[in-house]
């Protein structure tokens, strides 16, 4: 495998790795290089399965300027030791800021943490890979108190690093990738570019004008091993009038495919300006309790309790949130569209609560939080389903036009198979404008070994099942990012040879996270 | 000059063209092939000032598909014989479908037309590039009559090319690159990639989600010299219940300024979803008469006349045409948040029209049309303002914030450059969410060869001076592509330094559009 190749422990390379530290150290001082087994513990993946020998963080790297990166790479193309880079690497349900080769360096962006601008006129920030969201969070309500942010429903993660990930929130500019604008990256051999109007040094529309005059890069930046992106600009949200969130309680599992049906033209609209998300009963409770309070057996859950779960007050067999944003009067005739549209599938139960966007409360409820781009880590309890402080889950997360048929298609076999893993199904549905994005929360106990490896096991094969139905992954855990590259077979894997074709002109030496995505530098290619 | 180098007519050059050219007839037939004068004409910059040599065509290749775009391909990698591509080339005021590089060959991808697919449920069409917009719209109105497409002012052109040079339209969907959704690209070495999820073969999601998973190649693709993009998906718009363009005449010049600072809120907060276009008298007039109906004297217009054309019914020192779309009761109160914003500038007049956004009349007034999504190419006329069938026009397109303050420096620059060139000044600015292009129409007369002159010189010169206030262009003529390029001067070129990296990975022989935006291939960089 692939994935062992690195291993520092054996041989020339672990020579190579000890040579590099010297240098690094002296190049980001004692702050910059954490050795030590208890130091690295935050950087590995979190929901690990017990007892699996598994995507080890070597010696990690905090580097705390553009300088200090060059530095790095400068270091790592010079002793060959690739370095896995993310910016708070909290992106737990894919692998956290674990490497895809054990061993490798971790570069951790968490000291870059500068919000370095904020236009309170055209509502962008520019900012730093180690800005978390509760950082400019907190800067906006002390700077610009006018202004809203995106964020995504645990609050700890980079903006940045949400960002290039695909990442999603949940306001009207949740589609974090489509709101950003501007970046400045350092290229594999020390060089810094800027994307768009970054270009022009002295330009007044870096932060506005998302392409410059010529090819578009940032998207090579995203998902990819081509750069290390040191800012950012994104696109804030003047306060809106008023702010209703709406909560669409349906009774019947297949109530989810009417709801599609009809969810899809107010996306297409606009009616529905932010990203709505549709969870089934089980994932609803998960955010509440977990799951010895309704059952301790063996094997998936019956449907009896589930449907004890589902009938519990403000739950059903799938509930929506969503939220409306703006002018008062629009929000009140758009609530009365979304009424007649969503309210009226039989049996369903619809409500709203209405706030001053300029005035918010402190929220109680975190859907209502999250959907007012109020950053928390209150949902992070969806992980404890099994286990308790033990659990954990994998994302498995197909994209699939926004159709009842799509829609019930994943859902069954996602369901099938999890069930058949002996595993409670926990489904998200997350709505843009033209595409959802199903979410299978595999979740799980991380310290029991038999079903972490089932969770595992049904995720791995999940990508191949569904794959074979046309639906492909927009986002996956480490364990299995070269599965998932090779669902995307279209004549003879052109999207990851033309990938590989980029990456042995950007990084010949290889170092920036091999295997991110499937993308190995040539000297590691099966 | 780089733009010299390859004239066929002389050496070696002369003889590999003459060599491909056997090996083309053979490959595309000799509907194919096109080698006369008479023949090439139209593929000429429509604008090309008289007296002089100018961007040629050289023989002018049609391949009818991918099988022949491959094959001509290979052929020019054989002889390495250079091959400018274009969708209609009708990309006139930036050089039509005219080669960066005299003499070479020039690929019109006009027989390519075929509307692949359009999906009714996810308001999707996946196209080849030598669609027009006029071909699309007559195809939807057939077999889709719900569904609205966005154009821009004129139908004539390629929905691919237009969107592939970050063309814009002016529906709510008229941010075109936003709004395209994978790509099939024929790169130079004949290997055919797909972007996004269709780089899988059987993938539900290719025109409906905008990414794969790993980083995103489209924009590549886009202003660029990296392949040939052969299908482009592209978003469609459910027909709005409710139509209503609104057309805002404004008394003063200064004007401009108050408006700037009361629309970038309507348009931040969607208020405004389409893009709406701001114009200056005589560019408003220009739609209308030739210059000659007011002024025939030499040097720009006296101030007094422009003023008289203000005056006129409908027109203003600027007039601003956008549009709402929707439901009718949201609409109507959305007019109203317009009026309160608009309406109340001092001198202002603001009416609207409405119209069944279902049910479309035949548009008289072309403004209308446009802001509905129906071709036509009745505002050719603006390119009439001198000399009548042998006026021209070159696009000076600037990016910048929507302030009062970006659009008066851009205003008085090159109002006072354009005057003092001893020219009228036509301008147009074309607003998004957060940006604005200003497009300095540079009128002028074709035949009259140092009116030509003129206009290039101070088009020329007006990238350099708007540079140095932090303003760079978005799309520029061929005559201008290297010094745009220029301008993009950040760590020493970094932008185009990393083009030119990628440029020599995916197309070593150098055989794509040559100079494309200011990206040579190696063997002919400066």
């Amino acid at each position: 495998m692939q994935g062992q190749m690195l291993e520092p422990q054996t041989g020339a390379m672990e020579t190579r790795y000890a040579k590099a530290v010297i240098h690094l150290r002296a190049a980001l001082g004692a702050e910059g290089v954490i050795e030590d087994a208890a130091g690295r513990a935050p950087f590995r993946d979190p929901f690990a399965p017990a007892g699996q020998d598994w995507y080890e963080p070597g010696v990690v790297l905090m580097p705390s300027s553009v300088e200090e990166v060059q530095a790095v790479l400068r270091i790592a193309n010079e002793h060959k030791t690739p370095i896995w880079t993310s910016g708070q690497g909290r992106n737990n349900g894919y692998g956290g800021a674990s490497p895809r080769v054990s061993g490798s360096f971790v570069m951790s962006m968490r000291r870059m943490n500068r919000i370095l601008e904020v236009d309170p006129v055209s509502a962008t920030a520019l900012i730093e890979p180690g800005v978390r969201f509760f950082d400019l969070y907190d800067h906006l309500r002390e700077h610009a108190p006018h202004l809203w942010m995106s964020v995504p429903d645990l609050g700890w993660g980079s903006i940045v690093g949400n960002t290039l990930d695909h990442g999603m929130g949940y306001t009207p500019f949740g589609d974090h990738v489509a709101s950003q604008c501007g970046m400045e990256v350092v290229l594999a051999n020390g060089d810094v570019l800027r994307t768009g109007m970054g270009g022009m040094s002295n330009s007044r529309a870096w932060q506005v004008y998302k392409r410059g005059c010529g090819p578009n890069f940032d998207g090579l930046f995203m998902q990819s091993n081509y750069g290390v992106v040191t800012k950012m600009g994104t696109w804030l949200m003047p306060a809106p009038e008023c702010y209703m969130p709406g909560w669409l309680q349906l009774k019947n599992d297949s109530d989810l495919e009417i709801l599609l049906e009809r969810l899809r033209p107010l996306m297409m609209d606009g009616t529905i300006a932010n990203q709505p998300m549709i969870i089934n009963a089980v994932c609803a409770m998960s955010a509440f309790t977990q799951r010895d309070a309704w059952f301790t057996g063996e094997g998936p859950m019956p449907q009896a309790i589930i449907d004890d779960i589902a009938s519990q007050p403000m739950l059903g067999a799938w509930v929506m949130r969503f939220a409306l944003y703006g002018d008062e009067q629009v929000v009140a005739r758009q609530r009365q569209i979304v009424e007649d549209a969503l309210g009226t599938i039989p049996g369903a139960t619809l409500n709203f609560a209405k706030y001053d966007g300029r005035n918010l409360p402190e929220f109680e409820n975190p859907h209502e939080r999250v959907q007012a781009g109020v950053p928390s880590i209150a949902l992070d309890q969806m992980s404890r389903w099994y286990g308790g402080e033990s659990g954990g889950h994998i994302g498995f997360s197909c994209a699939m036009p926004i159709t009842g048929r799509d829609g019930a298609t994943i859902r069954d076999l996602v369901r099938g198979e999890v069930n058949a893993a002996g595993l409670d199904y926990s489904g998200v549905i997350i709505v843009s404008k033209r595409s959802m994005i199903h979410v299978g929360l595999v979740v799980f106990d991380t310290a029991n070994a038999a079903q972490g490896k089932a969770a595992y096991d049904v995720s791995r094969n999940l990508v191949k099942t569904a794959a074979q139905l046309g639906y492909a992954e927009y986002r996956s855990h480490l364990d299995f990012m070269d599965l998932v590259a090779d669902q995307y077979d279209f004549n003879n894997h052109a999207q990851r040879r033309f990938g590989e074709l980029i990456k042995d002109a950007v990084d010949p030496n290889g170092i920036l996270s091999p295997g991110k995505q499937g993308i190995w530098p040539a000297d590691m290619r099966a």
